[in-house]
């Protein structure tokens, strides 16, 4: 099948679809996209710009988790399929949660700054075996995390937007009007939520608060949790730490004082990194095509 | 009981014993156990010194999981049980393990750096999922490491000293005889060795080779890795990452070329310390208690 590829892309996509034996991929320019999908149907991008909307466009395959930045009621009026990219990200930004919470608990982001200036401190360090962590966000990537937290014996409690009917590994889970009251309960609180205008602030200064003597995670995205709230709660609040790969203003500003906090881990938007990236994208592209084709359902079928 | 505890002891040990409401602690200073040891039975401690060996001891419960630093021929023939602290360190050690591949896998270590000049660097980053992980030391702790491995996708195989009959949770073991074996098929070796005579520089240059493009995470004893081959793997081997919780001579010398090594992770020998040490050493205490009061077998005894 002839498959478009929008040129902005993680590393390992092109590679990917160029090795697969049944896609023609075209790769056009970054301003010759419009041009590459008169007579074509299928485009796998990132990115969206009204023209990409050709009489021949049949299926939107997102190189992303979240699609917000898709027309979806102009694409299922002109007949057109959207596909997600889920499930791509969840090894990875799972494996990078844990990597953020495990240097606060075992003081690695401390270290580091000591190894900066070559000074051997050891400090008190923690252990999470028998905590109760929070995901605020329990979708496939929340329940990743929630999966590898209960087989190494903590106890997982969340938020989920629609809790009716759950059957995941969260022991216990709630709606989002519930998330002060799931932050009380938990010692740590891991943010994986997607932004949405009903998501912003989620995590701000009463959820805080119930947190307490905590630690907050945050590989969702930055403007779920109030910054200033958090930086109250590190300074005023009790919060033990923050580690963070998200911001509100990416990159972070010099003026920011989570620099240099010491007890807050940073990384720059690089959860969802991964070499494994665009062979799992191509796998959900696989399964898609699938439906496409008329041989099974759509996997990652959004519209 | 009336127990001496010798006053070097990690934080919480004390408070733990005091608690004990069957335990009446007695706590002498530095130079005064001796003395103290004078019509007592029981000693738990860390430390020895042959003036600890009264006509009254009958047990020594180590506050340490290694216990080289006693004269096991000397207790045995004075009638003298010790016991370890097997299993004391488990949880958090396999928790500093993960904490240190992570920052290496996921860039923490390096973006720490960064973040110490407030740069805004995204890397990429790697996954554990699929991967071959190899403990070289399957002990209780390496068996924590590999239960927690297993539970997240890797492959998981070790060196223990005797591998007959072995049942635990990597799916292959082998003796220390074929380490260069196991690291030729490993993608991270995590080095949990004891110091003995036998383990020193056992992952030195032809293991490390066999290595190759991996990480080596070292929360065993500095001297079981050889630091000068480390260094030449990192440099001129392809060797990705270390992380280093212990070293050759601590604290790691200022001339030391591992502070600078932008692939090296380093914690001050920090990753058996947990705020629960105190309360599982009593609960292994109590454990041996029951053999020294003839109400069961003993837990963690050594001779």
């Amino acid at each position: 099948v002839r498959v478009v590829l929008h040129p902005r892309h993680p590393r390992g996509v092109a590679d990917a679809f160029r090795a697969a034996p049944e896609i023609e991929l075209v790769e056009p320019a970054p301003d010759e996209v419009a041009a590459a999908m008169d007579g074509s149907a299928i485009l796998v991008t990132h990115a969206w710009e009204p023209s990409f909307l050709t009489p021949s466009l049949r299926w939107v395959q997102s190189v992303s988790a979240g699609v917000d930045q898709f027309p979806l009621e102009q694409l299922t009026t002109a007949g057109v399929t959207l596909t997600s990219a889920r499930g791509v990200h969840a090894p990875q930004v799972a494996e990078h949660a844990f990597a953020l919470l495990l240097s606060l608990t075992r003081g690695i982001g401390v270290a580091m700054r000591d190894v900066t200036r070559k000074e051997w401190r050891p400090r008190m360090a923690e252990e999470l075996t028998g905590r109760t962590l929070a995901v605020i966000g329990l979708g496939t990537i929340g329940e990743e995390i929630a999966r590898r937290a209960s087989a190494w014996g903590l106890d997982v409690i969340g938020v989920k937007a629609n809790p009716a009917g759950y059957a995941g590994h969260a022991r216990m889970v709630a709606g989002p009007e519930r998330v002060v009251d799931i932050c009380r309960q938990a010692d740590i609180v891991v943010c994986v939520v997607p932004a949405t205008p009903s998501t912003m602030g989620l995590v701000g200064k009463d959820a805080l608060a119930a947190l307490g003597a905590g630690w907050l995670i945050n590989v969702g995205r930055g403007g779920v949790v109030d910054e200033e709230a958090l930086i109250d709660a590190l300074d005023n609040g009790g919060l033990r730490g923050a580690g963070l790969d998200v911001f509100a203003t990416e990159p972070l500003p010099a003026t920011s004082p989570l620099w240099d906090h010491p007890r807050v881990v940073i990384t720059p938007h690089t959860a969802g990194f991964s070499p494994r990236y665009g062979e799992r994208l191509l796998e959900v592209f696989r399964d898609n095509l699938d439906g496409y084709q008329g041989r099974g359902p759509w996997s990652t079928r959004v519209r």
